[in-house]
């Protein structure tokens, strides 16, 4: 494997060459013969283990149960609702031969799951004594796209959860869809170090059925913005669909509300890319398996002496995990192969360092040594842990900050997006002002954020209409 | 829901429709309008996280790491083992379509990983520095399977994890073979609370493209054996296939040997048939969620008094996970909900108990009550659960001897059968043999155990032939 060789494309000069070089040189992602389908290699996969951990706990606590419906959807249930169907059946992947018998019906495979789940919800809620009903479920879906594949972030099959829950009133319903995308907030700030705007969805970008959708966007180094996760309300679209009903405490019948929300494998190429550097991966601590590797300097007549030493620095190390690289390679060598993997903290330990009892401790992402006595070593690697996934988070807060410039027309939107930033600007809320700037400028809008004050009466929108809503615009994945 | 209705079928009596009532009103599974597939519903998903847990955690001890290989397999790839193709491809759903686009390369779901994994393992691999490699994924698999669906024990989709692991040496393969298959018998020990015989299939069970099958093998209340899970050592059969090769370190070009393992949800259904009873779903201790509920007995002037005190309680009992049943129906009510829904401790507080500073704890299994001061509860409902874990495997246990009866000849292994219990044989290991005996009787062979000797030069097997091995013959799901 081609690990000797570092990452010959620059983040700064190209971005999706250097993106594509980090994942496959780290061995995070490989390609296989199912065209736009890729492996989660063990190190991507770890990073998904974190954050579903972080994520599992979350919703349990909420409140939330975990359930997992089959794979497979008939066409007549997957078409029953509307809109919904209009936004899937394109990219669906279609099984129509058992062995060698024909189906009588054909059945997708899940792109999402509302309508396989819904069809059971029907039958599982009565009363208003069954409701709230919140089931989650983690898994993979298939949606097959035909642009360009990105590993992570654009694949025909990605790993996600997918909450869907039934309340008995639109409040409550309302309430839910901002406690997840606050969960999900945290996920993307606590676990990833990535700062993100929480806000709304115009019409034209909402999911495929819902009432409205929440977002988190998030806004990369190359300038490009994505949406890292969604949580929808999807009304009582579905629950008249399905017959999603319920009788109320005073005997009437009533249509469920229903939200449904998900978090899935791209977050990790958004992790990758916000990070990483021309050495390689760069993981935030707390999204990562191993937190430290132990370089011995074997040189002189100490070698002997210097391992015994790593071994015993390896048990003392109790607070972090930590591996002991005595791999038959260079210092050098290892310390570029670790680099590449991303591992967050090199501790090198040589014959000087035994004679003055110390370690020197490497910050993957800014190379800073620090020269730490042994019996200091836990502690301090512990707090440079926490130092690095606070850093990390403020240099992508500060990009988040520096990368939204207000505009108040064309001409300065179209020089905002080629200098690599987000636009923000006071919008009219209509589809054919949105699909004027998708045509001439190559951005799509956003979304509302939710701390952004509607604009002020008068104020006008790039279009010339009366300005409704604040509404970010970027070129995105 | 029909949770107010108890089990009409008795397990002595009718155990497939008693098996079918508790899955259904226990809330653990429920029919979906795909064929042959089913919910597991968060009842029977708990369980599942459970022994996920417990596994995950003895492999990654032992080195072994996750990873997502993709749902899908090109034809090309799956068919390139021989024999693998030949038990497989009969139950392949394929995917023909994308949208309305018909793919140049029919797709099948996977009903298994090994080609989609080895065609990648086969870049991977160059020297026995990659070796050994060893990953696991947790996914969910489709056997297109036309017999008569069992929740849990045969669906056509399922859930498992499947190892893949490759080593330099055959002896390194089969030492993991065996370590695989005694985490599994951890699992069902410890777990589930059910005793397995460890043995070898015949030729004739062995996997499809294995060199060997290892497995454990269960035998049922109603004397039907089941296969547990299995081990196999697949040889150089697909490394061959596959191009896996490596270069030793004498700088030959070797192909390499490779395990697979896997364990499934069908181990959810073996615990229900186990352990449950007559008034539904009996969970052992260490597979459930919850442990205990607290039934309030709500009784003349004392009710707020008593509810107080029942919420103390449940903060005092920190070592167990309880939850406090303060819904509006009668005790009586509440004792059946509870002990259909299988929770195995049922803690009872009224306005008397409260006088005497004590609680009542009613075992789930035996429905043994004890009389405990609220100051030993935590404590005491903590070594009930343990005794229960206990006695659960200890009555399991007891029922697996007694099921095993040696036979010396056709019209003894019939007898053996219809008595509902296992036959152990010495056995010509002819596959004719086997056949002939499936024929006559219903019964395939299950294993060949690991802690039986071979019989003496000149013992005959049923058919006549000199015997060579001792061989279990059980009906079997």
């Amino acid at each position: 494997m081609s690990k000797d060789l570092g990452i010959q494309a620059k983040k700064e000069d190209d971005f999706s060459n250097w993106y594509t070089e980090v994942v496959q040189k780290a061995g995070l992602a490989d390609y296989t013969k199912v065209s736009g389908c890729m492996v989660f290699m063990p190190r991507s996969y770890e990073i998904w283990e974190k954050i579903q951990g972080f994520l599992d706990k979350k919703f349990k606590k909420a409140g939330v149960k975990n359930a997992y419906f089959p794979l497979f959807i008939p066409e007549s249930l997957l078409t029953r609702e509307k809109e919904h169907v209009e936004g899937f059946t394109p990219e669906v992947a279609w099984v129509t031969h058992s062995g060698d018998t024909k189906l009588n019906e054909r059945l997708a495979v899940r792109p999402t799951s509302e309508t396989i789940m819904y069809d059971s919800y029907s039958q599982w809620i009565r009363s208003h004594r069954d409701l709230p009903l919140r089931l989650n479920q983690w898994c993979s879906v298939v949606r097959w796209e035909f642009s360009h594949p990105v590993p992570f972030l654009r694949t025909r099959e990605f790993l996600w959860q997918e909450g869907h829950t039934v309340f008995a009133t639109k409040e409550e319903a309302d309430k839910e869809v901002l406690e997840m995308l606050d969960y999900y907030a945290e996920a993307y700030e606590e676990v990833l170090a990535i700062p993100t705007i929480k806000g709304i969805k115009s019409e034209k970008e909402k999911f495929a059925g819902a009432l409205y959708t929440t977002t988190l966007e998030i806004v990369l180094p190359n300038g490009k913005a994505i949406q890292g996760c969604t949580s929808h309300q999807l009304g009582q679209n579905f629950s008249k669909a399905f017959n999603i009903s319920f009788t109320d405490d005073q005997e009437k019948n009533q249509f469920a509300w229903q939200n449904s929300w998900g978090f899935t494998t791209r977050s990790i190429g958004v992790m990758i890319m916000m990070h990483s550097d021309n050495k390689g991966l760069v993981i935030p601590p707390k999204a990562a398996s191993l937190h430290a590797v132990i370089v011995p300097i074997l040189v002189g007549d100490k070698k002997e002496e210097v391992l015994k030493k790593c071994k015993e620095l390896k048990k003392h190390l109790k607070h972090i995990e930590v591996t002991l690289d005595d791999r038959d390679y260079t210092p050098g060598w290892k310390y570029n192969d670790w680099e590449m993997k991303g591992v967050p903290l090199r501790i090198e330990l040589g014959p000087k360092d035994m004679e003055k009892d110390q370690v020197v401790i490497v910050r993957r992402d800014t190379g800073k040594k620090e020269f730490v006595p042994i019996s200091k070593a836990d502690e301090r690697a512990k707090e440079m842990l926490e130092e690095m996934q606070k850093d990390l988070f403020d240099k992508a807060k500060k990009h988040l900050e520096d990368s939204i410039v207000s505009v108040h027309s064309e001409k300065e939107l179209l020089n905002v997006l080629d200098n690599k930033k987000i636009a923000k600007a006071s919008w009219c809320n209509f589809r054919e002002c949105e699909d004027g700037i998708k045509e001439k400028t190559g951005a799509k809008s956003l979304c509302m954020p939710f701390d952004e004050s509607a604009p002020k009466p008068g104020t006008k929108c790039l279009c010339g209409k009366d300005a409704k809503v604040v509404m970010l615009f970027g070129r995105s994945y």
